[in-house]
């Protein structure tokens, strides 16, 4: 059997570090038709009905991802659809479903007709839950609930994010709000801080402003967040992390900038007692046990479905659209899909 | 009763941050003859044996310590000497007692004819401690002693060093040696290399060789070391950190260099679990329950007394000697002591 797809056009790593921005397709992805690949054991082939762009996907057909590029195979993390087809009993019994994935190791990527995952990784979905939200059930959600319980732990009332406009902070803003943690949004456009003010931020600093410093110095003091959700890992983060409270925790999950910080005051790490890690939802898979695992992912469900959350879609690409439409697409400020035709 | 003692001239922070080294005392300190206090409850007088120098005293009086300076008081944070008065029934009953401390808050220090701490503070010594041992007890041992316990909670079987010709560094390296985990020093100076190896050193590296960075590849290759015990803070102690394999610790104890570091790879918090904090005696001593402290105590004192620690001193002077000869005696390579006369 025949399928169209968008492939990786190169292998293994970049060895750049250039960050998930694309002005073109063209030198990562190729559309192909290809022979959709035989299901190895336990593995389920998924119908597409969506699936989502995540700066990680960005980041990986750059050749700039924790894990190497395979030449040929279609792209995309993430999707929604049915399965299909299956290869052993459990994989066969999911025939039918409709399920919320990310392709597992040995898989077929989502930016395709069909993709290829392990069945132990599918969610069986509810029938109310949008394809919009079933498209993202897993990478930002996940990350969404993992880093809040960072934050609980840091036992403060309140949270800084930056490229705080992102999915993803929106629904850690919603936890927030939720849970009474202030979210402090840094974002660099602030066109969208009413938005995130009434989805519950406690406060919206546009960093580009000419008093940020001064009014990121009184939130600071009046909030004194102990801990930062940080996408961007530039210098405006490791400032803003300097300014933080004794026994601050900077958290990097992602680095949009790729110009490197200098730290400013190495003393913080040894008479405040700062601390610099960081979070990759892969790691959170390996460390936490399966049944956690599934309590956290049926959480995230019936919040979509109750609207506690939603996922935010500024534009959906047909597959055949993504070569040309997807560079534009990325800039239209929330979340693009991608759906078959 | 009226002492001699080398006073604190400035107080409070200084806001700057020159580190530890020191071109003339004048600045910092004033030769004077003071009045000794009077014993608050609990505290005891201690008429010092010799007192040590350590980096943390040159921060101190500086202002870029993480305690504030107090004019017209004595500096000096720790020593040896005979209890020779207390204030309170415990106190009064360790009169004639030799012991070793750190000056701890509302006493008066150590680089004077007599100092004033808390009585629960001092340490009663072994007869046969020498002076060198029991006046340098307390910061570096108890420092060694519990950052190695960070680098066995690592479970690897190698450790890296910065500035590693220090009296700190000479003990982690024995203990490294005892316990069968190679320690791996950074030096700048090769000179003391044949003595860092004869302690116990399995690797040590000059930073200033051309083939540095050749030679640091080749060590991580073959020991895989997974924390950097740093005394520098700066951007070669940014570049070993990057070199370092995955799930690596950087613990700043120091920031002997104050410019401040890149850290080029800020992807290595997320993809490889690398983490930078911090530590500080102080806060140990905060967290560690009081039995935990004196069985450590106690352990650094035996080591001492059985050899398997040596407190080098390259240096010892008199009170009325520091004013003119201190910048001189820290050149000297190894621990400066001071004696009353």
């Amino acid at each position: 059997m025949k399928m169209f797809a968008l492939i990786q056009s190169q292998d293994g790593y970049s060895g750049k570090s250039e960050g998930p921005q694309i002005a073109s397709c063209d030198p990562w992805l190729e559309p192909a038709s290809i022979e959709v690949p035989e299901l190895l054991d336990g593995q389920v082939l998924v119908k597409i009905a969506m699936a989502s762009v995540n700066p990680s996907d960005l980041h990986f057909i750059k050749g700039e991802y924790g894990q190497p590029r395979e030449k040929g195979k279609p792209a995309g993390f993430e999707g929604i659809g049915e399965v299909v087809a299956g290869n052993g009993s459990y994989a066969e019994s999911l025939k039918g479903t409709r399920v919320s994935f990310v392709v597992s190791k040995g898989g077929s990527g989502t930016w395709a007709e069909y993709a290829i995952t392990d069945a132990l990784g599918c969610i069986p979905v509810l029938p109310n839950l949008r394809n919009e939200d079933g498209a993202a059930l897993i990478v930002n959600p996940l990350t969404a609930m993992a880093m809040f319980e960072l934050v609980k732990e840091t036992e403060c009332k309140s949270f800084v994010m930056t490229a705080a406009n992102s999915q993803l902070c929106k629904l850690l803003v919603a936890l927030g709000k939720d849970e009474g943690i202030s979210p402090i949004c840094i974002v660099r456009n602030v066109n969208q801080g009413e938005h995130l003010r009434k989805l519950g931020a406690t406060e919206v600093l546009d960093s580009s402003h000419p008093d940020f410093q001064k009014n990121l110095k009184s939130v600071i003091k009046n909030l004194k967040p102990r801990i930062m959700l940080d996408a961007v890992a530039n210098q405006l983060s490791a400032d803003i992390f300097m300014a933080m409270p004794n026994r601050s925790r900077w958290i990097v999950y992602g680095k949009l900038d790729t110009n490197p910080p200098i730290i400013s005051e190495m003393g913080q790490f040894v008479f405040s007692e700062k601390v610099i890690e960081g979070f990759w939802l892969v790691r959170w898979f390996q460390k936490t046990d399966l049944g956690k695992q599934m309590q956290v992912i049926k959480a995230v469900q019936e919040r979509f479905v109750n609207e506690k959350w939603k996922t935010e879609v500024s534009k959906i690409l047909t597959l055949n659209e993504v070569m040309t439409g997807l560079p534009d697409a990325l800039k239209t400020g929330a979340k693009v899909m991608l759906i078959p035709k």
